[in-house]
């Protein structure tokens, strides 16, 4: 049996250029190996800052069949700030609710600048896909936020059967 | 004289098919007619999950000088989800306050996959288009969270004076 | 040394033909002369509700190197509100955030017509471009509720530095 996949994909210049450690994907790998209790194969890759390179990005972990993606990096607004633009060309559904609640969440915790950041989730092919922050406490206050709605979007989208902290399923009516 | 025109529109593969008895339809009539206090014209259809026929759903009761067309069903991550589209497509107008307020709403109610929901309200001609959810109970929830802003907003779309609950008309400045 | 420029815009088509006195746009630059403590050169100018005019507008201040642009009218659903039409065709980044917050901060205010308002803000150049509602109340409620995240804004976007109540800056990670 193949276990459901989840590619982690940081952005970053510097990262993939060497010039800086990546602390970022290794943050949310080990927050969702800690909220995800299904055994999953988790793949961790880094490009550069170019929509071009994050929408190959994107693609080639849903050409894979990962259940979800998780990026990191690039929803700022400064010029090389790039992934929400790259999130619009390769996604062909969009999720509003988790821009919001991720915003709101790290406002809550203490930082007005939250509202700056442009992260968003949509989806393609059966991956779902999750924009978050670069600090490692930030990715866990944004996780938290949304975690308990995951599980049951990527089953509508005929992804595999994930279990985890706070999974949520509603009744059918 | 002619009463306001209200058209609740379920969108709905197997409803439309008669597999499914409409239950989501009945209920926002009956949440309706609770809260708005004028006198009015409800009129029921269902059409399929698809794009066209949703669109042409909208723009016939909007034709007709619909004040307000609330629609459930078709906002969720599947395939043949396609509600939002076709409000991209036949609205001019998009109120993102309602989505974030019915969204939050749910998720308050205890629903955590309410950010799984890509519902929105927009506006065409004079009418006012919000798109409601297929449980009767988060059809109330979601309601009572944006009631008191419908009738002022119709008003401002050029539509006919209701009233109801909570009816909110801000003093002019 | 140039002092960072502040551009308002009144969009109206009464106060632009002076048939109403503009109350919106000084309203705006007292709560912003209150907020910025750095010395700053405020301009305020008044266009009728055209999206040409809108857009040229915006885009004369940010040529002119202005830091933020503050515009006040046109947000609502009405047929001569084209304040975001204008926003959709002269910004190139957009921050939803600040929309959330505004009209969360508005209905928390006890409007609960808050969540009529299409109110956005994004950026072009180096300048950010934020719509504040009309009634001079109601921009203190919006101001006060994003002001803390600005100056970092437009320190990325690549403008000056600003500082002032609240003004927040995340430490480097």
């Amino acid at each position: 049996m193949t276990l459901p996949k989840i590619g982690i994909l940081t952005i970053s210049d510097r990262a993939s250029r060497g010039e800086y450690e990546d602390v970022s994907g290794p943050a949310i790998e080990t927050v969702l190996r800690e909220f995800i209790t299904t055994e999953c194969d988790y793949e961790r890759r880094v490009i550069p800052d170019e929509i071009l390179d994050i929408v190959a990005g994107i693609r080639a972990f849903a050409d894979e069949g990962a259940a979800l993606i998780c990026t990191t990096g690039g929803t700022g607004p400064t010029q090389r700030d790039v992934t929400p633009e790259a999130m619009e060309e390769v996604c062909t559904k969009f999720y509003p609710g988790f821009g919001e609640e991720m915003r709101r969440a790290s406002l809550a915790d203490g930082v007005p600048t939250a509202i700056l950041s442009r992260q968003m989730a949509g989806s393609l092919q059966k991956s779902l896909v999750i924009n978050l922050p670069g600090k490692p406490g930030a990715v866990r206050v944004c996780l938290d936020a949304v975690f308990g709605a995951i599980p049951y979007c990527i089953e509508l989208l005929g992804g595999p059967y994930i279990d985890g902290k706070g999974a949520f399923r509603p009744k059918k009516k």
